[in-house]
């Protein structure tokens, strides 16, 4: 077998790695791959390693044991996290953002790939010690960032849909209240998608009231599946107390004032660097 | 400034390059980012380049000239994506995915973060040149992959929705009728989220009898925006002709066979390789 020069191996071994992150590939594999002893693809691991934590461009884990290999984790940098909810904070506080009622229009934010690629590495590196099975969100403002986050964890997203379709076979469909507008909600999954005992991994877009969240809840508890975190884009911060506690988000919307035309949306406390 | 050594430099330059497809890079920013001389600089890419294409992980291109620079592209290889492909059909061929109606369960496919990543890098390679400002979806199923070739391509997705929302501030909304089972549909779109004379990717996740993918194109005439490509996931080989013939697709279904428990779907004829 033709040898393989520690820059091919790196490189390659950097792409295959980041192309399937939190997916443990064994050394052996590797080993195989570039024709080179299990000593050197160590090393070439090691190299990996520092230069990713250098450049705050991510991380890998190296397993051992029979089971053993190397992965690639999304871990970015605090700092950089802060410094990155910072600009799409400021981003959404553009006055020419508030709509009628005092909505604030995020949708092109919120599909926008970049951004949601780096949310979903954020949330992921929050939740690699969760093991989830899949990522549970509803239709249709949180999928992007939901996808984005399961491509982080190396997991299937599962989509809840407000109404059914001929597509997703047998459904369960609960009812639920929305806990800001107290009007009755609807949501359905396709019974073959999760399997009892499964760990769920729970992401939208915006907390207001935890309605929806709860109907995720409850929706998990008729699959027998368990909620392992539950994590937002947003939350609003209101004076009513919400229905669920138990969270994470990555921003907190704090006012959008129509009259004064000023928004007031900062990261979350869990960044711990507030300004 | 501290010298960076080779190794370092093409992993960190990889990594960078890859965490925004298609968007160009000026080789002043490694140059200062290394603290290396320019032709240095234009070595390392050469050898990134060469180890992507070897192990067929993905293609470097450089741009000359005053607004030159290099970016990755996700150009993966044909035989590659073809055997992609086909292990993507044998999954969708399992009988226990026939449904009631002749209907194919593919949802959990279609969200695989890894296979709509894939899905999305081939999607995106073939329309490079068309240069499209954002990639055009309606909800729900479509949203993942075509998340994922926005992605690839660098620029942000946009959503129709079946019911607009108060979030979405002022909407252009059209009707259209659904080319297969002639009931009459509805998609809306944020006024501001699409400027006049912009380039739209249409990407959706099954074309039956094209109805929704006029209606998506007839939204576009509303915000003078122009589209300059239609891709799908699937598309039916049904008899009768469709409303559009101008698309491309990664997959046909020909026939799922209720009765005899037998699904019929192959790589599309684009990738030239049929059995």
């Amino acid at each position: 077998m033709e040898k393989v020069k520690r820059n091919e191996r790196v490189i390659a071994m950097l792409k295959i790695l980041s192309n399937a992150p939190n997916k443990s590939f064994t050394l052996n594999y590797f080993s195989d791959l570039f024709g080179a002893a299990k000593s050197t693809i160590s090393e070439d691991i090691d190299i990996v390693r520092e230069v990713l934590e250098k450049y705050a461009l991510g991380a890998l884990e190296t397993v051992t044991g029979a089971a053993g290999g190397v992965m690639y984790l999304a871990r970015t940098d605090a700092a950089d996290n802060y410094a990155f909810l910072t600009r799409v904070c400021s981003k959404m506080q553009d006055a020419a953002r508030i709509l009628p009622g005092g909505f604030l229009y995020v949708t092109d934010i919120l599909n926008d790939p970049t951004v949601t690629a780096r949310m979903g590495e954020i949330l992921a590196a929050w939740y690699y010690e969760a093991r989830a099975d899949f990522v549970l969100t509803v239709e249709t403002m949180g999928i992007p960032v939901a996808l984005m986050t399961a491509r982080s964890l190396g997991v299937p997203l599962i989509i809840a849909r407000r109404d059914a379709r001929m597509t997703d076979g047998s459904v369960v469909t609960i009812n639920y209240l929305s806990g800001s507008s107290h009007t009755m909600q609807r949501m359905s999954l396709p019974k073959r998608s999760v399997r009892e005992g499964q760990r769920a991994l729970i992401v939208d877009d915006f907390l207001k009231g935890g309605g929806t969240a709860v109907g995720l809840r409850d929706l998990m508890k008729e699959f027998n599946a368990q909620v392992v975190g539950t994590a937002f884009v947003m939350e609003a911060a209101t004076s009513k107390a919400k229905l669920i506690d138990d969270y994470r988000s990555l921003m907190v919307l704090e006012d959008v004032n129509e009259a004064g035309k000023t928004v007031s949306i900062s990261p979350s406390k869990l960044f711990g660097k507030r300004a």
